[in-house]
């Protein structure tokens, strides 16, 4: 199951917006497609929006048959209309930079020379996608005991990435080692990505799972239900903290509290060692009708006044251990992220 | 709006299963329908379904013609089917438990004077109810700062009761007084108690209320947007352990971690002296199509696997203290509910 795929000079994205109702694919032919895509939800999980943006620009290229020397003009508006788009998830904005430093460097060629390069770009952010996901997936497994029950939020899995998944890539990892003895499914409103996505990717993988509504995961702690929790993650801070979906931060001081490790997976992409703390990492406020209305249903009042924050920060110093493609990291994170990235960079 | 009424020999309920969207009653005519009622949720609320199965207790005497001797044999019959519908509030088993008091006393009499007398006693329990949970409000409100910003789950509004709430009746009161800025409604999946009911509630009186999903409600305490949580009780143990809606009790855990203060609003029939401690509380486990449909649309794999538990039990530690019609109990519970127990009995 492709959720994104290159086909004759166009973006084939798997529309996470219908599953499981309909596994239907959608064709991207312009920038302005893909930023739509990626604002309403049709792709999502910030690696994926990562590569799906890379693939952007090179649509970007694709349809431009001007002189190369006002390329320029248009790829920059492409890089802005993107990373626009969605402002939590740094890895939308790594992604889109990596693109632009590939184009800087051949941007004086010709156009089919900038093409091919820019394609080459993408196409290997999409393959190490999935190779970084087997790789955190092979770090965290480690983690893991036999007959572990974890607790996931949100979709950290294949239909966030290019493959096998980040928080759901170590319970893949551990489930072929016969670690999992089962994943607690928090259905992740008010988009509903965990009853969605999560549910029906570990079904497909016949990972056992059971989905919990949001408000469960206390109780099941509280019956010593849960070994583990695992999430992913939309922006780290040089320090650790990290923005995840909404609901994180609460499942992380329940893990505290009942003292369950508290794991988070994620490429070192998603490090933005820029950014000093979590309180920095800006947070988006979706549209109230998300709350609102599921599927055609009106939960409540048409005009009753919402928040809708996509994503929460959890301090890093609830953080147990943060799995990257590159290994385990621990706190001091400062450190310990720090060096990570260096050794990246 | 009253939630319910005795007229012309029959129960007049408003259902709750088809607010906000319809506004609609419901004739109850027979046990067999008010158990139904109390199952299907048409009724919920742990007062209100005391008062509902009181008044079902009515209609086994008002539908029987027979002789007075083979009475008790319909009343029993009746009393374990009302008492089986939902096994976790336990103001259902006291309020019918009143009713087959009241039942012995006069069981030797003619089928009239025992009509009328179970008639009485129905009506003031209902009366009662409202009284007491306008001695809820005035209690609570005195625990509460102007400019609070209260968060609360599920509905113990007015339509849980039979008139002013008691989580809620402490909202209303504490209004009245100017002391509620703002009150943070946590939707209560799967059932969305709070998203139909409470958000209804609150806007249909002017009480400013936004509506959350449940797993943001960390992310708002975070913030220092939480100044009190206030929530109901289906059923207080001897020793404080409360049990309420499901994600009570990951409230009450998040509450204690942002050192916010975790108050019980509940009547005394509330309270179950006889149970020692919460971990005694029978949890009803409701259908999983409650989790996997929402309105007409399933949000996920129609045969995945799902837990359902109704309720979660808070340990009493975590209570800041308990909001009775006889004053505000604080621990240790065991002395202070026994102390108000005893008053009362």
């Amino acid at each position: 199951m492709k959720t994104i795929e290159w086909q004759n000079d166009k973006i084939l994205i798997l529309d996470q917006t219908r599953l499981p109702g309909q596994v239907e694919y959608v064709t991207l032919s312009s920038v302005d497609e893909v930023a739509h895509a990626i604002k309403s939800l049709q792709v999502r999980g910030a690696p994926l929006i990562g590569v799906v943006a890379a693939w952007g620009l090179v649509l970007a290229v694709m349809s431009y048959s001007g002189p190369s020397a006002e390329l320029a003009e248009i790829m920059n508006a492409a890089r802005q209309q993107l990373t626009a788009t969605r402002p939590t998830a740094v890895n939308l904005q790594w992604a889109v930079s990596r693109m632009m430093e590939a184009y800087d460097q051949v941007q004086d060629l010709d156009l089919s020379s900038i093409r091919h390069r820019l394609t080459e770009e993408a196409r290997a952010m999409q393959e190490e996608d999935l190779s970084t996901n087997r790789l955190i997936g092979e770090w965290g497994a480690r983690l893991l005991h036999p007959d572990t029950k974890v607790l996931t939020i949100c979709n950290a899995g294949a239909l966030a990435t290019c493959g096998h998944g980040t928080a759901l890539g170590i319970v893949r990892s551990a489930f072929a080692q016969g670690k999992i003895q089962k994943v607690w499914v928090s259905e992740t409103r008010p988009v509903l990505q965990g009853a969605r996505l999560t549910a029906w990717e570990l079904s497909r993988d016949e990972i056992p799972a059971t989905l919990i509504t949001d408000n469960m995961a206390g109780f099941l702690m509280q019956r010593g239900e849960v070994d583990a929790v695992i999430t992913g993650a939309d922006r780290i801070a040089a320090n650790g903290d990290t923005a995840n979906k909404i609901g994180t931060y609460s499942l992380a001081v329940l893990a505290r509290y009942h003292d369950i490790p508290f794991y988070v997976a994620a490429p070192v992409s998603s490090i933005d060692i820029s950014m000093e703390e979590g309180s920095l990492i800006p947070i988006e406020e979706r549209d109230p009708d998300e709350v609102r209305i599921i599927g055609e249903c009106c939960i409540t009042s048409v005009d009753i006044p919402v928040v809708n924050p996509a994503f929460d920060v959890t301090p890093s110093h609830l953080i147990t251990a943060i799995v990257t493609e590159k290994g385990i990291v621990r706190g001091p994170y400062l450190e310990t992220l720090a060096e990570i990235n260096n050794v990246k960079r």
